[in-house]
């Protein structure tokens, strides 16, 4: 068993590359509207899911999320060593909750929509350092639960700018094992916060851009590859507006995107479903990574991938305090068995 | 090198413990009053630290026991592989606007209180696992700005219960190596989310209590040695009445835990101080170690801690929804060189 080692500055490639064992992902009434409606494996009839509240009903379908990919790769949570999870209301409630009834040991994580990708990058690691035969990691969001918190009260009905994008209700959850049958995770790379002054929480797309378009020009950089190394390179929510700015910052930085790059964002919903810029949240990288991704992989349709979970490290009290928007992005490759 | 070691069913043993090469604490001014004064390297003059806001402060008091820690190892943030931080504030405010200063690739942490020993658990284990030289973590919090977060309104000047605790002002921070002189991390555990049915946001300790109590019992298990293997056992910031519930809950289990067992928030506030039950909140353990218990080791006068992060899983939204408050326990085991 060799070391995992360090490329470049901040690519991390893995010795013993962990596999992706399960996947599972649950979508809200909309998503399971959209194009990639056929990827999900449960869509939530309604907005509360037989709860009482937006809250309860997101962590439920957490929760949910985590016991299928669990019954997928057939195993419990006292299999689990450590869970990973986090979420984008106050104080990761969806995530401590859903800790609290698995019962397994748990880090609490927040990368605001780019959860996902830090547990799939700690994670990673925590197998491949040898600290653990098995993780269940996953993410969640809840559009009723984001826009209320970080934006104006849900029932006032704010109009919303074309910039503004839509918080993906859903959940995505993972179970990585050390060895089994899988894609696997062969690279991961920690992003940096990058804060080019944007501060406007309708435009999300671009406070994050500069933050992905650094991770992937670090990345490339690090392993010394053109783009077109991967089949796909996929930022986690940045909408149409951001995916675009990203090519123009990446283009500056000596690396042309092609059409190879896409964003989970714009994949999740189309033009008629009156979303503006595109798909958002924690949920949008999870949800397209757990179902479309994985499930393309698995379909021997996509070989590997290089994903990034995008995060705008946004707070309603950091922005009334004149505060911008600082953006971080988080990446894994992975590779078909 | 040898591989790390899963000890029983949560204990980490490192194969090569990670070294404390530095630790730096600040504090504010009610804790620059306290027992432990002459511990801290700083202490803030007023709760507002030379900034307009709160918010800001708690920032600015992370972000310069950060940049401490760091000239004390002779180090740059260049030199970090990770930055690992978390706050009490929404977002994590305090946190991320420092990983954006200091510009290091960065996982964001909500452990609550937990969060200075959920750093040092993942911390050790990316420096053991191989994937990085040197870690900079820490945890931040500030009185007045989780008092209205978490409570009401700070003007309101509400009357507060004998079991209530003091949300600790300042910020705690350590720079961990791979190779090096200092004390080392030669175990971790990560917790389990535990609740016992609390709902008291004025009672945290009994929130606590029940997780904290799981951890050292699941530890000391693990390890099939007696709490006086230990030098001390300490808690994050379960307070009077929380350590006394820890004390009987890990009697429940068969394990007596001595005069060897103590608690931050009950060390860094003496009764004169009217803080009632003790400090709280991320900066109590992340000071008391940072301060108390590495300078105390550092002129020898400690061997070995079994040191406890505790974090309440508090949260307004959650609270008013009728949920109770579950808690969580991280630890490691710091030796003397």
């Amino acid at each position: 068993m060799g070391a995992a080692k360090k490329i470049g500055r901040q690519t991390i490639a893995f010795a013993n590359p962990p596999v992706i064992l399960s996947a599972a992902s649950i979508v809200g009434p909309k998503e399971g509207e959209g194009p990639l409606k056929d990827y999900f494996d449960r869509i939530a009839g309604d907005m509360y899911y037989g709860e009482k509240t937006w809250e309860k009903a997101e962590q439920k379908i957490l929760q949910e999320t985590m016991e299928l990919a669990l019954s997928k790769a057939g195993l419990k949570p006292a299999d689990m060593d450590f869970l990973l999870a986090g979420d984008l209301s106050n104080q990761i409630i969806a995530a401590n909750f859903t800790a609290r009834s698995l019962g397994i040991p748990f880090m609490g994580l927040y990368g605001a929509c780019s959860t996902m990708y830090e547990g799939l990058a700690l994670g990673s690691m925590l197998i491949d350092g040898g600290f653990a035969r098995y993780v269940l990691l996953g993410a969640c969001s809840h559009y009723a639960t984001a826009e209320r918190q970080y934006r104006f009260p849900t029932e006032q009905g704010v109009q919303r700018p074309m910039s503004a994008q839509w918080t993906v209700t859903g959940s995505g959850a993972v179970v990585l094992g050390k060895t089994g049958q899988g894609p696997r995770v062969t690279h991961a790379i920690i992003g940096r916060v990058v804060d080019y002054g944007e501060g406007d929480p309708n435009n999300m797309g671009a406070a994050m851009a500069p933050a992905a378009a650094d991770t992937i020009v670090r990345h490339l950089k690090d392993i010394d590859q053109p783009p077109e190394t991967y089949e796909l390179i996929i930022t986690g929510d940045l909408g149409k507006y951001g995916r675009e700015l990203v090519i123009r910052l990446a283009e500056q930085q000596g690396i042309v995107l092609g059409t190879n790059y896409q964003d989970c964002g714009v994949l999740i919903f189309d033009e008629s479903q009156d979303t503006h810029a595109g798909g958002s949240g924690c949920a949008c990288s999870a949800t397209v990574t757990c179902g479309y991704l994985l499930k393309e992989m698995k379909a021997g349709r996509l070989k590997n991938f290089f994903g990034l979970g995008t995060g705008a490290l946004l707070s309603p009290c950091s922005c009334q305090q004149g505060e911008s928007i600082p953006g971080i992005g988080h990446g894994v490759v992975v590779q078909a068995n």
